[in-house]
């Protein structure tokens, strides 16, 4: 079995969105399967002395810009979020709860949250929310609720982040793929081209 | 004739160096001049908060990974120089006095000092260098040498700098075409398609 591609996002992280829609054709052409890992990209800016791109003047701007036509570009809906960025705990933790149980699940949850949040410009900070828009997958809102506040998920996502940091990464998306790190969305064609020709 | 692509560049940026060997077969595929514009990326960086890539904890150390493995990706030289960043405006100067006499000299006046600097790690921040590089391309030493003085060519610079800044440039490369913004070498696969599209 090949490795996986790992995937870090946030589920606050536009970029991450697309990559979202955008990383498994590419994956499939690969042959590998998709590791998706959310983390707390705040600490990750932190670490790094990144700050977020909508605080930074100028940048932020152009990015607001060029998120709107990446969803034309790309055919996703797109809209910009209010409130923007969020902290979105609640939705990772419950990722991680249910990749344990099943794996497909959380990955339909992440799309779930991401599409909700960048698609329809829903708020995906709060518990409640993360649970309503778990129930059509199957997930009991009861036990959604109850995973979140456990310790086990809340050190899983405190670890994934911390384990994330170490490995140098700074912004979301972030992909490893046999150890060799790529971030951002436009990095997948270079991705694409380095497992294809094993490196370069 | 339609618009040129503004391409805005800072000698000692990495990745407009990159740009400078990817940006001409997208321009003729697209029936496009280039306009190559020198700024001083420095006052960029200042008027948007942003630093140098290499002075960044953890993004610093993942750019010098990718700048290698983007040259070996599109199969041209690199080297990281010595010292890193430096100060171009003597080489900026110098392509603009030459463009207002011999546009195609100061492309390739352009084109010497990136190889010179990124692909042979010779420091290009001084007067006497460029103007040694800039011989062989017949360009008279004395002449450069006024011209790098003269406060025709430093006001210029300096216009071009604000000028691009008050259009929003914060980082190099950064490409316009037909009004539309295109930040870093990576998107110049939109920018292309932009173009064929007539927007999106």
């Amino acid at each position: 079995m090949p490795n996986p591609i790992e995937f870090y996002f946030d589920l606050s992280s536009p970029y991450a969105y697309f990559a979202r829609h955008a990383i498994e054709p590419v994956a499939k052409r690969l042959g590998r399967e998709v590791a998706w890992k959310p983390i707390m990209i705040g600490a990750a800016f932190k670490a790094s002395g990144n700050v977020p791109l909508v605080q930074q003047p100028m940048k932020g701007k152009y990015s607001v810009h060029d998120w709107g036509r990446m969803g034309r570009l790309m055919n996703v809906p797109w809209v910009l979020p209010k409130p923007f960025p969020i902290a979105t705990l609640a939705g990772a933790r419950a990722c991680y709860w249910q990749d344990a149980q099943n794996p497909a699940r959380a990955v339909a949850l992440a799309k779930t949250l991401f599409d909700a949040y960048f698609g329809q410009g829903i708020d995906i900070s709060g518990a409640a929310k993360v649970a309503e828009l778990a129930e059509p997958l199957g997930i009991a809102r009861a036990d959604l609720l109850a995973a979140i506040e456990a310790p086990e998920w809340k050190q899983k996502l405190k670890t994934e982040t911390e384990g994330a940091i170490e490995r140098g990464v700074f912004g979301a998306p972030f992909f490893f793929v046999d150890g060799e790190p790529f971030w951002g969305v436009d990095r997948l064609p270079m991705l694409e081209e380095w497992v294809k020709r094993g490196g370069f």
